[in-house]
């Protein structure tokens, strides 16, 4: 279903002036986290500026021997606010993917959609004048690297390469993503909680079965959905939820916020009381990173996998877990994820038992996710 | 001086029967760490029982073209009584840094002396049929990767390698030994806190001028040394504190210790309450993997770079940091380290200020290091 509604927004290259669109949407889909998303619209529109468009490639076009190299920033966002992010660096982990294999990408791809995450493999493949598939690893932000649909197709992690902006490397030979992840953060908390990364590369072949969608294209046409209702007569964060498929579960305003980087993540949790229709009620968001749980009254309403959004209640921009801050008028909204988090599989890596929350996964709508489907992988392979 | 003493017990090969020798000999040149000697003695003996003894190169003897690479265990003793080293594991990360530079390697050595990093690299080299360098990067132990000798003379402590027994592997190029040491260090912790390690890989020209010399063949000699003094009527630990060149500073009872494991560290103290003609007196051991400091009724009697050795008062045996217990009848002896860890760069990477420790350094004798001379590199490098 995710997939479908966002196919309609396919578009064949990103120029300096999507970026701006294209940040803002991406930070509604990377559901809090992935790093806050002006900064690295800065770098992207930098580098689209010095080295002109930057071609997108969809899923479908991907042919089987393409040899894909997704490329993202690893660290706390509340770090990355302050200590910029360096396409050097970018370049760096990729080379070292490249070299490990003696080949040369011939597609950038995100790990991740969120702040970003999103926009930094396109300052990558703008100077390296690649194209950039239109999909990603996770289809949202999620806060650990083994959190990857990737991982669920057996992927290998490895090769993973980290670099820093001193000038450091490290090339990680896992034995799982889960291994990746343990050594990577670590080596990221070492690097200032924040550097560069590069892990999953893959096939065409690979990437077409494993990847999320289209996700960049959505993230520029969100924005207009938005500006579009903000234009008109309509609200915003309505016409958002429609885009995503989804529902406004909440609207107040933020009169708690308590967080602490710890381990290399943003941890923390976000009270709204409830204003106006939700005046009776107060929601409790709880937020690693990205958002993961939204709690009404006490009451679980929405978890992990599915998408928690806040947005700025008069223009439903979004609010990244790092920029959330006390007086906020905001509306939490949630969406479907990709539907292949709420396998078996997915939920075993990304569910909220995995957080620590002691509740069943319940859908974008409330419904309780089963998990009754396994990841169907093709015999292609 | 140092040298001079340890080149009078120059030895051609280790054998198996060599090895409880070694051991003993290489943790009192351990100062307290290195880990527990005997785990690695018995893994180092059983390797040269499968694949026979291991020939000694003395470091005058190294061709200019030798390819030297150093091996070790990184993490906490305290840890490495538990979770036994692989051999493997050691010939991984050799492997690692001959395939980065295309060389096997002609030679191994060890990183430091002190219990089972000085066995380690011998069941290293008895595995791969390569004669081990009666040599090694600092002439005792310390606890930090830094703080090696190929460090002062400008050899790059990249690439290194790491790698556990489940199977990871991590390659890291460094800007500096002190990066290479951080991130070694938290890479190690998610390991389980001890891990295979290669770094400072050299040449036979730079070997010769930056290691620290014969000092495998002197843990052999000194337990022999000791035998003797029990033997005859001699004291075995004044026989010990005279074959090293230095003193005993103390007998006594061990009636507390504090030890923590942080940060990939056995970190702790112990006091030693004065017994015999040392009944008056009562002395605080400081270490950081290795005895660093001791104090004798508040007041600083010796200092890291110089050596403080923990001896059994009967046998002369030595004890490890991780192994003091209270009720242990012991001698403190402190003697001359490598003389280069005296010079400006020297005390300013292994010194008592870099501990955190707000005192002078002191040579073994009690009086002050001064580090007024500089490390003297050749021009031939």
């Amino acid at each position: 279903m995710t997939t479908s509604i966002r196919a309609a927004a396919t578009r064949a290259s990103l120029t300096s002036g999507d970026i701006e669109h294209l940040t803002a949407g991406a930070a509604v889909l990377g559901c809090g986290g992935g790093g806050g998303p002006y900064i690295g619209g800065l770098i992207a529109a930098n580098e689209i500026d010095d080295h002109g468009p930057v071609r997108l490639t969809q899923l479908k076009d991907l042919p089987d021997d393409a040899f894909v190299i997704p490329v993202e920033a690893i660290g706390a966002p509340t770090v990355s606010v302050e200590k910029l992010h360096d396409v050097d660096c970018l370049l760096r982990v990729i080379d070292m993917v490249a070299t490990h294999y003696n080949r040369a990408p011939t597609h950038i791809s995100p790990v991740e959609i969120g702040g970003v995450n999103s926009t930094l493999p396109i300052a990558a493949a703008a100077r390296l004048g690649l194209p950039l598939v239109d999909g990603d690893g996770i289809g949202r932000a999620f806060p650990e690297l083994q959190m990857c649909l990737p991982n669920l197709f057996w992927i290998p992690a490895s090769p993973m390469s980290l670099a820093d902006e001193t000038g450091n490397t490290v090339l990680v030979d896992a034995t799982s993503a889960r291994w990746a992840e343990r050594l990577a953060r670590s080596i990221a908390v070492d690097m200032g909680c924040s550097a560069a990364l590069s892990m999953y590369s893959m096939t065409g072949r690979q990437a077409r079965e494993c990847l999320a969608c289209g996700n960049l294209s959505l993230a520029v046409s969100i924005v207009r959905t938005i500006a579009d209702a903000r234009a008109g007569s309509g609200d915003p964060s309505e016409a958002l939820a429609h885009t995503l498929g989804g529902r406004i579960i909440h609207r107040g305003k933020v009169t708690d916020v308590i967080r602490r980087t710890e381990c290399g993540f943003a941890l923390g949790q976000a009270l709204v009381e409830g204003t106006g229709q939700h005046a009776s009620s107060n929601m409790s968001l709880h937020f690693q990173n990205e958002n993961l749980m939204a709690m009404c009254d006490g009451v679980v309403v929405t978890t992990t996998p599915d998408m928690t959004i806040v947005v700025d209640a008069a223009t439903a921009e979004p609010i990244t877990t790092e920029n959330l801050r006390y007086g906020q008028r905001v509306h939490v909204l949630t969406a479907p994820c990709d539907p292949r988090w709420h396998t078996v599989e997915g939920l075993a890596v990304v569910g909220p038992a995995y957080f620590g929350y002691d509740t069943p996964s319940l859908h974008w709508d409330g419904t309780e996710s089963m998990g009754t489907e396994h990841i169907s992988i093709s015999d292609e392979q």
